[in-house]
Formats: C-alpha cells, sequence, structure tokens
C-alpha cells in the first residue's frame, strides 16, 4: 500500500514564522538582562520578589527587550546601555501587566492566575509601582538623557492609552479611530520606545532613530490588532487567557467596531445590552462570535495588522541586510502567525 | 464687675506653631509650581484632569514641594530646578495617595470622596501611573542626575514601604523596628528626598546634602508618627478621614506596637479579634481608645515624635540663621502641634 504523503506548497516554501532569528541573535545579552531582571526585583521585603517573579517567570516571551537588543545591534551598538534599557522596558510592560490585572479583574494571566488573584490587589498595585520606579533607576543608571526621555514619555502615553481605554469601554459609539488612539498608546509606545532607544545609545541619526520608532510602532499596533482578534478567535491554551474575555470587560476592540459598523437595530440592541449594560447571558457570547464572523469583523482586523505589519517592515528600508535586520522583520511575521 | 481674663504663661510666649513662614519664604515659586502642576495634569484623555485635580485642589499642604524650595532657598539656589523637582515630589506624593486609596479601600480623602469613590479603582490606579510618569518627565527636563538617582530611588523605597506596611497589616506581632522600616519607607523617604534634592541643585557639599536629608528624614518620621496618634485622637473634621481607619484596616501603627507590648493576656485576644481576624463590632474602637489611653500608647508616640522633630531640627545645625532655615525649624513645631 502506497501512501499518500500531504503535499501543502505554501508550507514547503515558507517555513512556519518564528522567533528564533531575533532569539539567536540577543541570546548572550539576553542572558545579561534576565540576570538584571532577577536581580532588580530582589527586596528585603519578600512579598515583592515573590509576586514579581511569579509574573516575570510565567513564560512571557520578552519580546520587547528583546527589540532593544535587536535594534541596538541593528544599529552597530556595542556597549552595556541596552541591556540595562531592555530590562527597564521589560519591568514597565510588567508593572502595566499587574495594574492591568486590577483595572481589568482579570482572574488569568499568561495561563496562570494572576498575581491579585494570589496576593491581592494591593500587592499587585504595589509591586507594579515598585517595578516601575526599578525601570527608571536602570534607564537613569545608562545616563543617556534622549533615551530617559523616550521612556519616561512612554510611561506617560501608556497610562493615557489606558485611560482612554476606560473611558471608551462600554460605550459602543466608539469608532475605529479611537480605537486606534487607545491602543497606539497603552500597546504600540512601549514597542516604540524599545525599538528607538537601540539607535539612540547606538548615536545612530535622527532619520534611523525614527525609522526604528516607526518600525516598533507598527508592529505593536499589528500586535494589539492580532491579540484583538485572538480574544475571539484563539483557544484558551493559546492564548493564557480565556476567550471572549474583553467581551465580556465591555472593551470595544476594533472586531466589535467593524461588526456594531454593519449591525442592523437588532444587532445593535445586542451588542448594547452585553457590552453596554453588562447584561451577559448564556449562548450571548456564541451569538457575538456568530456576528463577528458573518461580518466579517475577525478578517478584515487580521488584514489590517497585515497592513500594520507591512508597514513596519517597510521602515527598516534604509538598513542594510544583515542577521539583525533579517531577525527584526520575522518577528513582524511571527507577530502575526499567531492568528490564521 | 471685673473682669478676669485668662492667663496662659506657654501661650502668650510661644505663638501657635504655623506653616506661615515657610509659605511666605517660598510664595512665589509655589505659584509657578502650582502652574506647572495644573499644566501637567493637562491631557486629551479628559479623565486624567478630571480625577488629578479632584485630589490636587482638594486642599492639600503642599507641604513636600514647600520643603524642595525652601531647602534650595536655604542653599542660595537660584535657579529654575527646584521649581520642576517641586511638581515632581508632589505628582509623585499624589500618585501614592491615589494608589494608597485603593490599597486601603478609602472612602474618604482630605475631608472629600476619595477619587476611586467617584472614578473607581481603575481610574485611581491609572492615573496614579500618570502621574508617576509625569513625575519622571519633569525630572528628567531638569536633567541633574544625581537628583534623578535621588527621587527614582525614593519612588522604589516608597513602594518596598508600602508592600511592608501590607504584609505586617493584621498581624500584632509586629515589632516597633517593623514599624519605624515601613514608615520610614512609605512617608519619611519623599520628605528626606524632597529636602535633599535642593542643596544637590545647589551644588553645596555632601556634608549640607546629608544634613537636609537627614532634616526631612526624621521630619518625615515625626510627621506619620503624629499622623497615627491622629489615627486615634483627632476629630474627623481635622483630620479629612475617619478616627480609627487605620484600627478597621488591621494596620499596625505605633500606638497599637505600644499597647500590644504592654498588653495582658485578655487584651492580647481582644487586639487578635479586632486586627488580625477583622472581627470589628460595636463598642470595639471605643475599647481600643480606652487601651491605648489606659497604657499611654498615644502619649508615648506623640513622645517620639518630639524626639525625632528635634532630630530634624539639630540636623540643620551647620545651615547659618535667617528666613529660610526659621521657616524650616517653624515648620516641624507645625507638624508636631497638629497633635495636642
Amino acid at each position: 500500500m502506497s501512501v499518500v504523503l500531504p503535499f501543502n506548497p505554501i508550507a514547503e516554501m515558507a517555513p512556519e514564522p518564528s522567533l528564533e532569528g531575533i532569539v539567536t541573535l540577543v541570546q548572550a545579552d539576553m542572558g545579561r538582562v534576565n540576570a538584571l531582571i532577577l536581580s532588580r526585583t530582589g527586596s528585603e521585603v519578600t512579598m515583592i520578589p515573590e509576586v514579581a517573579q511569579h509574573l516575570i517567570s510565567s513564560g512571557g516571551k520578552r519580546l520587547r527587550p528583546m527589540l532593544t537588543l535587536a535594534t541596538g545591534a541593528l544599529s552597530g551598538y556595542e556597549g552595556d546601555g541596552t541591556v540595562k534599557l531592555a530590562a527597564s522596558v521589560e519591568f514597565m510592560h510588567t508593572a502595566t501587566l499587574l495594574h492591568d490585572d486590577v483595572v481589568d479583574d482579570s482572574e488569568m494571566r499568561r495561563g496562570k492566575l494572576a498575581a491579585r488573584m494570589l496576593w491581592g490587589n494591593e500587592a499587585s498595585v504595589l509591586v507594579g509601582d515598585f517595578l516601575l520606579g526599578q525601570a527608571f533607576r536602570m534607564m537613569i543608571e545608562v545616563g543617556n538623557m534622549r533615551a530617559l526621555d523616550i521612556l519616561s514619555t512612554a510611561a506617560v502615553v501608556i497610562a493615557e492609552g489606558e485611560v482612554a481605554q476606560l473611558a471608551a469601554a462600554k460605550n459602543i459609539a466608539t469608532d475605529e479611530e479611537a480605537y486606534l488612539a487607545v491602543i497606539r498608546g497603552k500597546t504600540a509606545e512601549l514597542f516604540a520606545a524599545a525599538c528607538e532607544v537601540g539607535p539612540v545609545l547606538a548615536g545612530r541619526s535622527e532619520a534611523e532613530q525614527a525609522a526604528c520608532r516607526a518600525y516598533g510602532m507598527n508592529l505593536g499596533i499589528a500586535f494589539q490588532l492580532v491579540d484583538d482578534a485572538l480574544d475571539y478567535g484563539g483557544s484558551q491554551a493559546d492564548l493564557g487567557k480565556n476567550v471572549g474575555d474583553d467581551f465580556r470587560e465591555g472593551k470595544i476592540t476594533l472586531p466589535i467596531v467593524l461588526a456594531v459598523r454593519r449591525a442592523d437595530e437588532a444587532e445593535r440592541g445586542f451588542w448594547r445590552r452585553c457590552l453596554e449594560q453588562s447584561e451577559i447571558g448564556e449562548g450571548d457570547l456564541e451569538r457575538a462570535l456568530a456576528l463577528l464572523t458573518r461580518h466579517g469583523a475577525i478578517g478584515e482586523t487580521v488584514e489590517r495588522a497585515r497592513t500594520y505589519g507591512a508597514a513596519a517592515k517597510k521602515a527598516l528600508d534604509g538598513f542594510s541586510a544583515g542577521p539583525a535586520k533579517h531577525a527584526l522583520l520575522d518577528v513582524v511575521d511571527f507577530c502575526i502567525s499567531r492568528v490564521r
């Protein structure tokens, strides 16, 4: 009996996108970043390393610090600074996650119980503050005023984005522009800052700094769009959190914006009841998924992500080919490939 | 009929301690600090200025920024830097208050509803993050690396103190040393940093920087000791919050540490039930107040505050007399006079 092997020409031609390129590129420095992260979560107040390391060791990809190291490599930087800034970026991100979980009443994070479920909201708020303070201390140690300005501005813009998201929540009149402003702030700004400080430390031209920033900004938007699509399409195991979390929290993400725009009166009433009045019953998530599918809202969200991903890649046009550029381009494909 | 006027020789000799000296000293610069505070709470996300200004305009004394300006004046500083650092210090303080209210489930703050009661815990957490970010941006604008180091370290130490307080809460075995470590972190560190950056910007000697820091640290400890005494002794109108808040939250402050140390078995059982098991019923606050009084715990707490106050004054011995030194000495008397 002959065995017919399945043949998939696309899979043959393009290997599964992965983070392998960037992981290999920054491996040595990431070891130092991880050691720094470990030492700077230390405190005589034992609850601090417990809470911080619960989240930090929970298997995040550490994409943002890798981006700082990789854009540093792309810019020919050879000093110690990007290691400290990469750890700062990861601390800023971790602080945001701890505070987000309190803001969103989340029970799960990266497939584990959220820190607030184990140590309480109080500890999540305060350990987040500790990590933010440590992030600033590390960046101050690097002593580059422009990098300090970029990262401290990012801290402000992230908080603004989060508050804007809060203000837009439970309001189905939120439009695409308002949604984009939220995700630029809450997600893309830190990607942008993480990528901009590499060429800044390397003393590259303003045009090159702006190019790396644009890469990070567009990548960050694409990343969040994919996340928002996954919230209605991924499986719990893939995502490390529950499908439909955004729906239950009344978060107005792009899939919702698009579906509401195309809704008839009955559908609009459904979205209003579920998202504005938070009256969600049996079968409502399924109905929401069916409506999102019928209006092509998930597919279109992914399509936008591809567009921003292409813009991220294009931003690096001016840099010459090499392992760093190759790795950064692969990151874009990987982020978008998380959703099918 | 002759009228006999009451005669109180002490009141005749020493006028009521007040903040008048420091208020007059820094008046012009505080106008600029207040304008800066107003402009840096601005955001297109309207919820941010709403929440921030609710708290900022609620009649705090702005003691910490006044200390930065006054120690700057004491050090002969004449530039713009202390104005920005003073605003940074007030933002750090305001961010802490917003986060504290969430951590403590407080309903009142400075005699008004806490921000979290009006806008929710979410907004309190995120606007606190915004203000902390803005604080860092302002200090970065000043561009003095040593001041940046002092203030960012303070942010870390404050968070550590708050977490330590959380870990010590509902544990009547907390001793005086542990209590002091908590208040050094959560309160005195910001006073110390606020006072240290003045001579730092003025380029004064390390000894003078250390002296101003010691002044602030001792003043901050005295300030918190008085606060903790007031929590069991002040009236609601005086304090802007409810009497017995600490008791209801199971916070272990010095009055409690001292009363527990002198408690018999029955009293220890009472403290355990109220503070560790949070089983507080009718009449329990009154019983707590009676026990604190019987063991002289409030009086002794105030006595410690006087000792730290004296140390604060002594720290300024090396500075020559003048309006700035006079004002700073008066601040100590004022802080202690809040409790009788």
